[in-house]
């Protein structure tokens, strides 16, 4: 959930430089012609509308396959969360699809925001990757179009947004082990661990180019909180003096730094890159992952750590929506279970991953197992685990302080009513943050973080 | 220097496939179009002899403007060394200057080791970038014809290569400085430390290409020499023993592939990719680095410890080019100031950059500095440099295993006739090898590294 408050330009935003060859267009360090290709709108481009979609649309089959060829019958509606992109919901009798189609700009801020169409580009290919690597997980590919900028797929109903399912204090089966399962699988086999280095590599350099939208992770996730940033949305009085306890803590602002070299840098696997409660649907029993256009190589722990930062925070959130005081206790102690079998299912399928399918270029088999050394790998094997963890750790830190204190919020705390009692959830949660950021390498595992969340939750060091 | 034994296929040298749109190159994984345009040779390309020389680069202008018009007072020596590319000093009597050709195919193994020309096209926009990076250490190119594969570029004289004047016992001023500096202001001014980010990705975009030439150092320098590899050239019977015990050894095993996860996923900077004592040239007064086709996008540390490490595989080496026992003693001495230099000024330059040219994306000012948290950036900069440090040693201890293990050798070792001695030597090497690969993390500064090597050196510990 993106709240702009002030139009900023992203950097870069070129047009297309002629008809040098094509195939050079990361030479000289310029992306100006593949930016050209992908940013720039073309003449054909246009929004569509509800009114618009059975014209535009009524002559694709991979949809008139699902809908029927008779558009009368049709109805759309848009029901995009207003932040970036369109996204409407069209039904007919017979069945019923998603429409996502980007925007050139940020579509709260408008104009003075551009953000380049080719995100839709770099989603469609993150989602038919995902769906290799962890089936059934995530939405199934209709049609793209690329020069509209728009991916039609399997719409899920009746699932919610996940976020909005814990503030409403909601349960359901199985998740935690499918969140696990799917973040172990999409990242183990997106890696040098995996796949084909060739490959690996071809994908780090096409996924380089979704370049506008990391820079908004760049910035609003690992700098802006740490000081007063222009696009920071943070006008809680009642948070100024933790603010500037946690702006003026240089061990904070230091780890701070080398956790974004690692996300600027480490290109370990295919991120999805935004994996928090909002990208997650959800039933009582199934569980899917949306919105993966933040798309980019990064570091495994990225993905974990941020999801488990947004369980970490509705956690701290369940007093501002609770019935009656004290009301969400028990499903506090649910939502922490879930945070830690996420962790749990993440390192066995993590591991099952590194000893039956570890095909990639690191840590050969040939080196190890053909050799006797079984023990070398899974001495590695353990180290990486611990490098995850606590990496895992410290981006689910800097998570907990972007949404207080950052551009993005999120609703987990946006929707308390009570703004005193808001601010007793974010600060809680901003303490533990920067418990999990500078200390990240000394929790010995994950009860010793859940302890330190319940002691925070009580006030005690608060 | 290459010692091919038999010939391998590499991977992935799959034709173009056709009118598919190029400027998705990157797409579904595949690199294939830009492969098949950047390496198969199109119909016009040509190897150069010294015959043809004349006739084909007489009529360009780069060239004459140096050689002259008239081509009869040319002259053409081929110099490569043999293993990769064509080398040629074309002489006139107003100047000389360097046609350097890939072959499309390793030379030595012929065409069963296939190895794509667009390695020129990586090596002329590695040095471009070094230019601009770290002016007046590399080669000046005075014209680059990329159909053919061709840079051709200044000649250094009366320059010679490091190892061939190390061997022969001789000494220079300033090369240790130039070379810290070199490797600091290359290694910090292609990073996120100092970059635009965005010219940043699309570089490590661009250089992502360069798949083939890392595969060889993703297999023969990270893996082949830790077990019996079809590739490896050892054939020293007196280093049984400890080849055996190295290859038993799962602290190592583990670590070197710690190493290489790092070397092939932590993109921190623009390598030079291949910078021992064979790329760089030297008179008594000057130094150059050249050859650096092995370009990729690495971490900082791999460059300086591969070069560290080939100045200590010379130490280790100059009792056996000793005129008499022990006449190598000071010069031994002399070695290793140079590596005590090259790590202090590369610290020293690195460090000046961190608080002078700090313009990137990491550890920005505005968080730092301009917050008047002075203290925050010096705290990350001493991070930053002991990781940095780790991985120097690391990757300095791999390098050593590498050329005595793998294929490629060097002259240091094998130029010993004695085989004895050699073995005496190389056994020294390969002990040094693995203290620093598996305590990278013990050492304090260079000094007890230092202590090691010297020890190490009178036999204390072997």
């Amino acid at each position: 959930m993106l709240c702009p408050v002030a139009a900023r330009k992203l950097r870069g935003n070129d047009s297309a430089t002629g008809p040098k060859p094509l195939w050079k267009i990361w030479e000289n360090g310029r992306r100006d012609t593949l930016e050209g290709l992908l940013t720039d709108r073309s003449d054909a481009y246009e929004p569509l509308s509800t009114d618009t979609i059975p014209a535009r649309l009524g002559g694709i089959r991979a949809i008139t396959d699902r809908l029927g060829k008779d558009v009368s019958k049709w109805s759309a509606d848009e029901v995009g969360d207003g932040n970036l992109n369109l996204v409407f919901i069209v039904k007919s009798p017979q069945s019923a699809l998603i429409v996502k189609q980007a925007l050139p700009y940020v579509r709260l801020v408008g104009d003075s925001w551009p953000l380049p169409l080719k995100r839709a580009y770099f989603e469609y290919h993150a989602l038919t990757r995902q769906a290799g690597r962890a089936p059934e997980m995530v939405p199934e590919i209709y049609h793209f179009d690329e020069e509209q900028a728009l991916i039609v797929m399997e719409f899920f109903s009746p699932h919610v947004i996940l976020r909005n399912f814990l503030i409403a204090g909601n349960r359901n089966e199985g998740m935690a082990e499918r969140m696990g399962l799917f973040t172990a699988r999409t990242l183990f086999r997106g890696s040098d661990l995996s796949m084909d280095t060739s490959k690996r590599k071809a994908d780090l350099a096409l996924f380089a180019g979704n370049a506008e939208l990391c820079d908004i992770t760049e910035n609003l996730v690992f700098s802006d909180p740490y000081f007063d940033a222009e696009m920071n949305e943070c006008n809680t009085p009642q948070l100024d003096a933790i603010v500037a306890r946690l702006r003026a803590d240089i061990d904070l602002k230091v780890e701070v730094q080398h956790l974004k070299a690692r996300f600027c840098n480490n290109a370990e696997t295919m991120l999805h890159g935004d994996l928090h409660t909002g990208s997650i649907m959800v039933t009582t029993h199934e569980t899917k992952a949306i919105d993966p256009e933040f798309v980019t190589y990064g570091p495994i722990g990225f993905d974990v750590g941020m999801m488990l930062s947004n369980f970490l925070m509705a956690y701290f959130s369940q007093p501002g929506h609770a019935e009656t005081a004290g009301s969400r206790g028990d499903y506090q102690g649910w939502i922490l279970g879930v945070v830690d079998e996420i962790w749990a299912t993440f390192a066995a399928e993590f591991s099952r991953l590194w000893r039956e399918e570890r095909t990639g270029i690191l840590y050969q088999k040939s080196l190890y197992e053909d050799q006797g050394h079984d023990l070398a790998s899974e001495q590695a094997l353990g180290h990486r685990l611990n490098d995850i963890w606590q990496d895992t750790l410290g981006f689910a830190g800097v998570e907990m302080h972007r949404r207080i204190l950052g551009l993005a919020h999120n609703a987990d705390f946006e929707t308390i009513e009570n703004e005193d009692l808001r601010a007793v959830c974010e600060t809680k949660a901003l303490e533990l943050g920067r418990q999990l950021v500078v200390n990240r390498r000394q929790f010995s595992g994950m009860e010793p973080v859940l302890d330190l969340t319940r002691l925070i939750e009580k006030g005690k060091s608060v």
